[in-house]
């Protein structure tokens, strides 16, 4: 495990040793072989940066990390909160000063970037079984004595394929057994099933059989409204397979089994269902979450979902600013931002605010304006015949879904509060995709 | 224009000075520190590289680059592909060196990045209204006198903001009018208006009327079937658009002017349409094309609609190569390959292969296999339940939309030919989003 870091360490600066070159979507011409640091200190704003434009907001992501870090604290269970969310080395140690025990990852590239960042416990929610990617991951463990590892397997072909690409390391390989609601996505379908793979991990000494893992966001939803919550059923299902194999006395010795699931939209369910596992003196689990989206949250999937938003605990961290460049009907504006540089893929993005105006003037601009469509490089937005957006005008947008935003930047930049009459620059954010 | 280089030229090595560092996602720890060079001087295969991947081959963007030049010259027209698509300088090199005349892009960044790479032509395919963008392009022009730059403005404010952010340069700006039809995208949607624009253009002193710009590719598709080809009589307004300023003596003196449309599904109409305006010794305009998809095609939403794809002129040139890491039930398969690798904004990939099968095993495991949908990192497939494919195998897919595929690869890895029985590495391409 990752040692517990000041929680109340905050953001931080992330990576202000970027040096702005002209890969950088986010910057101008006059930045470039400039330190990010340097912005900074030349009072670097919004305004100054080019369109379009995604920026992080500081205030935000901080009481975000709060919110989490005492939520999960509350609930006395871990967070290895998902990587691949942001993959954001800068962000992934702000998650970790702030109590996070890992970080989850999906592939075994990840995997690499996140021990290539100092990660020392990295979750692999899935199996690997390529077998140069386990001969990899065995040299990776040989030369890393204090890096920890977890990969899962849902079927006695994957461990065996497991196994038989980690030969030669120098310590067994940590699995967890993953189970699957039928009609989900990967996991074991049944217990029977998922016992049986508990045994053919607990038998190979090549690996070390260390708990159970599900994700709980591909259960289908109940055929009948009212019929029960089949995520709660779901995690009920794991908690008997853990239980089993408990029982069973398959799990490895010398360390506290681990129950893990939870993705962004049902840890309260998995917190409430998992939790009496890692309860008293003597936890006979580490119950683990993998919430990876609170980070930065959003204004549409997660701010509709996460069980932290109707609490307004959670706020949106992630902007877009965008211009108007053309409105060619009156019931039309088109923006310069598209799918290179937004989320799409969960909902559309959200016109929010108007750049340097007052509330009355935001609302003559962007009242009813809905975004109906994404191409490439341009959003459509239908407008009220009476709206006052004209062309040169720089709306904000909210998202939904952080993933896939994220990956659409190579350096965010960071700004003190983007709900500022001037937000300034504080910082840069890197990700590796 | 840039000089027309030797078409015979092939599509080159690519980027084959990239070091490989662990942000690039294709390759394995072993190939860190070493450029692709010598990768493949050491016989890399497609076999030694990570999964999920996807490969650019090199025989089929070869000829790609070949088809469409010949069509391209047998039309009498001019090509300046869309960079937005690759937003790969050696491939727009390549496509330069096979005869295009300069290259297309969507954001004054974009525009930045094409300067940078050595592009001498450069269409910005839309308005630049951001005073701080029109600054750092009035610099851009001032330091660089051999750079040809053309934008477009759809409206009497565009082309007064255009004027007032480009002050101060060396020359004046040349701009396009853009026409649109109503319920399309950009463009002014009558030819009243348009002239109006023209007008404008015309009048100020620091701007140059060059020409006509639309693209027909947001033309609403026809309300009843049989109705006409409504991309033709957008063309032919376009047409009539042109030869309107052309009468009025509104462009400027000293060029040809220029007429443009054409994205990848259409252009045949648009050089049909226009191409008259281009013919005989004294051609009263260039007519400009801009399709970018044909460099790569697709097996998807440009295999459908590409005028070049029903002759077979045009081969999916990007391959997707992804594992089954999970058959958790008889009839649905997991791959590792998800929404951070391939496009899925048009369609969902396709199975195409079983890598190292022969045909009869290829059948067995694909046949009837259908993505169904993909998570950040993960594709599920529906399979019949007779479907031999199992954890560990290594399918490939085709994507339909190059655009967004391209956009989640920061280096592609070029392969011989992705269909031969061991396709080999033969160089890199480097992208910039």
């Amino acid at each position: 495990m990752t040692e517990r870091l000041d929680a109340s360490m905050s953001f931080g600066p992330g990576d202000d040793d970027v040096v702005v070159d002209p890969t950088m979507k986010a910057f101008r011409p006059r930045h470039e072989g400039q330190d990010v640091r340097g912005l900074i200190a030349a009072g670097t704003t919004l305004a100054d940066l080019a369109l379009p434009l995604v920026t992080l907001s500081a205030r935000q992501v901080e009481a975000n990390l709060r919110t989490m870090a005492q939520w999960v604290a509350a609930q006395g269970v871990e967070l290895q909160p998902h990587g691949k969310t942001t993959m954001a080395p800068a962000l992934w140690r702000a998650q970790l000063a702030h109590g996070a025990t890992g970080i989850t990852v999906a592939t075994p590239w990840q995997l690499r970037v996140a021990a290539g960042a100092g990660v020392t416990a990295i979750q692999h929610a899935g199996a690997i079984v390529d077998p140069a990617a386990l001969a990899d991951l065995a040299r990776l463990l040989d030369a890393r004595p204090e890096l920890e590892v977890v990969v899962w397997a849902d079927s006695v072909r994957t461990v065996r394929l497991l196994a038989a690409g980690y030969r030669a390391a120098s310590r067994p390989l940590p699995v967890l057994v993953e189970c699957g609601a039928p009609g989900s996505r990967t996991g074991a379908r049944t217990a029977a099933t998922a016992l049986e793979v508990a045994r053919e991990i607990a038998a190979d000494a090549r690996l070390e059989l260390r708990g159970v893992a599900a994700w709980e966001g591909a259960v289908p939803a109940a055929a009948e409204p009212g019929s029960g919550d089949p995520v709660a059923d779901f995690c009920d299902i794991v908690v008997a397979v853990f239980e089993e194999i408990e029982q069973a006395g398959l799990f490895a010795a010398g360390a506290v089994p681990v129950i893990t699931a939870g993705g962004s939209a049902h840890f309260d369910v998995v917190a409430a269902r998992f939790g009496p596992l890692a309860a008293g003196p003597a936890p006979r689990a580490r119950v683990v979450l993998r919430s990876g989206c609170y980070v930065t949250h959003d204004d549409g999937y997660y701010a509709r979902r996460s069980p932290l938003a109707a609490s307004g605990g959670l706020e949106p961290a992630l902007h877009v600013w965008a211009q108007v460049v053309s409105r060619p009907e009156r019931e039309l504006v088109v923006l310069d931002v598209g799918r290179r540089d937004v989320s799409f893929d969960q909902d559309l993005p959200v016109l929010l605010g108007l750049r340097g105006a007052d509330a009355e003037q935001t609302r003559e601009a962007i009242a009813g304006a809905v975004v109906t469509g994404l191409d490439d490089q341009h959003a459509r937005v239908a407008v009220p015949a009476g709206s006052t957006l004209a062309v040169g005008d720089v709306v904000r947008l909210g998202i939904s879904h952080p993933c896939t935003t994220f990956d659409k930047w190579r350096v965010i930049p960071v700004v003190d509060d983007a709900l500022a009459a001037v937000p300034r620059l504080v910082g840069a954010v890197r990700t590796v995709f």
